[in-house]
């Protein structure tokens, strides 16, 4: 296994993603900007829990501040799971298929790398959209001199949402499980309004607040 | 100086995001957000220029390969050159005010921190808005096997439009230069009409190409 994405530095991080090397790609760029929301969401969470205004809100700020936490590093994690994601992909796609044997066995590792490929980019976007509600949360109850943080986590949740589900929806067109497919079809159109309707409510919320 | 929030690890900066400190905050993560963009849209750019089919458009790659190198470094430097501007504006806060005339000085050092506050937002919304374009035009000429990756950087370069802008927000309430003021909303209408065009364009040339 060699060194894993998340501990290398931002800027090297950077470096290999803009190269044309297979990985880290939008899948990994995905999780990276859910990471960040996650990120933004505690450190908001935090600037509240710590001041007594918002003393009425402590238990759910600790709650968030534990869901955040959670989600930064599942999220982090997911940066390099993703990459493997592919890698099981291309392993099948590598393998022989001089015989019928060889070529069933190919199918097969195929479809099972396929839908790892799938529940990565689909755990990303679990993840991110809660994040990206939470963060519509904050903008309304969290300490408003970090309005601006909550708006940007919701924003960078969203596109985190979007963006690892269309590295899923790849994957789902060459997947022949129907029922697999159909299930993970419902849950993408879920996740995204989840998403949506989080982003234009923390985006109108911080707006009204800096106006 | 201490040490750059790019050399840090991927890890290490989402930790520090995500802890009370000030900065990294939603200024960092915009920019962050930006870079990834951009390293996307040279990815797809590179994963295209490399392929006999698309020779026809490789002129118009290169440049596009030239533009996103260059604002995935530019990007990079504002996460930490936002820390400073972050910096110039405390700064000035913490001066002292006993006299009428540290009164006045410490007026003008704000000042001064609030205008460098507001331009290291900009510049994040205007590289990353152009991101946002470069990957709507990806989206079209770009190698089909990348397409997902062209989406991902347009739904990203536009969080990181809006986020960064949201951060500039902030601080042109306290700002007294009114045609400085005028000049900048102007330019952030602009800027989020272009990248909201953009990201709209990208994400339904790709959904109709994945489908």
């Amino acid at each position: 296994m060699s060194e894993l994405l998340s501990d290398k530095t931002v800027s090297d991080f950077l470096a290999q993603l803009g190269s044309d090397a297979p990985t880290p790609g939008g899948g990994g760029a995905s999780a990276l900007a859910g990471a960040n929301a996650a990120g933004l969401v505690t450190m908001v969470a935090r600037l509240t829990i710590s001041k007594e205004a918002f003393a009425i809100h402590a238990p759910r700020i600790q709650e968030i501040i534990n869901a955040g936490d959670k989600a930064r590093i599942v999220l982090e994690k997911a940066i390099d799971a993703d990459a493997e994601a592919f890698e099981a992909v291309m392993s099948g796609y590598r393998l022989p298929r001089a015989t019928p044997e060889e070529k069933a066995a190919r199918a097969v590792r195929i479809q099972e790398g396929l839908k790892i490929a799938t529940e990565s980019p689909l755990n990303i976007a679990r993840y991110s959209a809660e994040m990206a509600e939470l963060a519509a949360e904050l903008a309304e109850i969290g300490n408003p001199q970090a309005i601006s943080d909550a708006g940007t986590a919701a924003l960078l949740a969203e596109a985190a949402v979007q963006g690892a589900l269309l590295q899923g929806c790849i994957n789902l067109k060459s997947l022949k499980d129907g029922d697999y497919v159909a299930a993970a079809r419902a849950e993408i159109e879920q996740l995204i309004e989840r998403a949506s309707n989080a982003r234009s409510r923390a985006l109108a919320t911080t707006l009204q607040k800096l106006a």
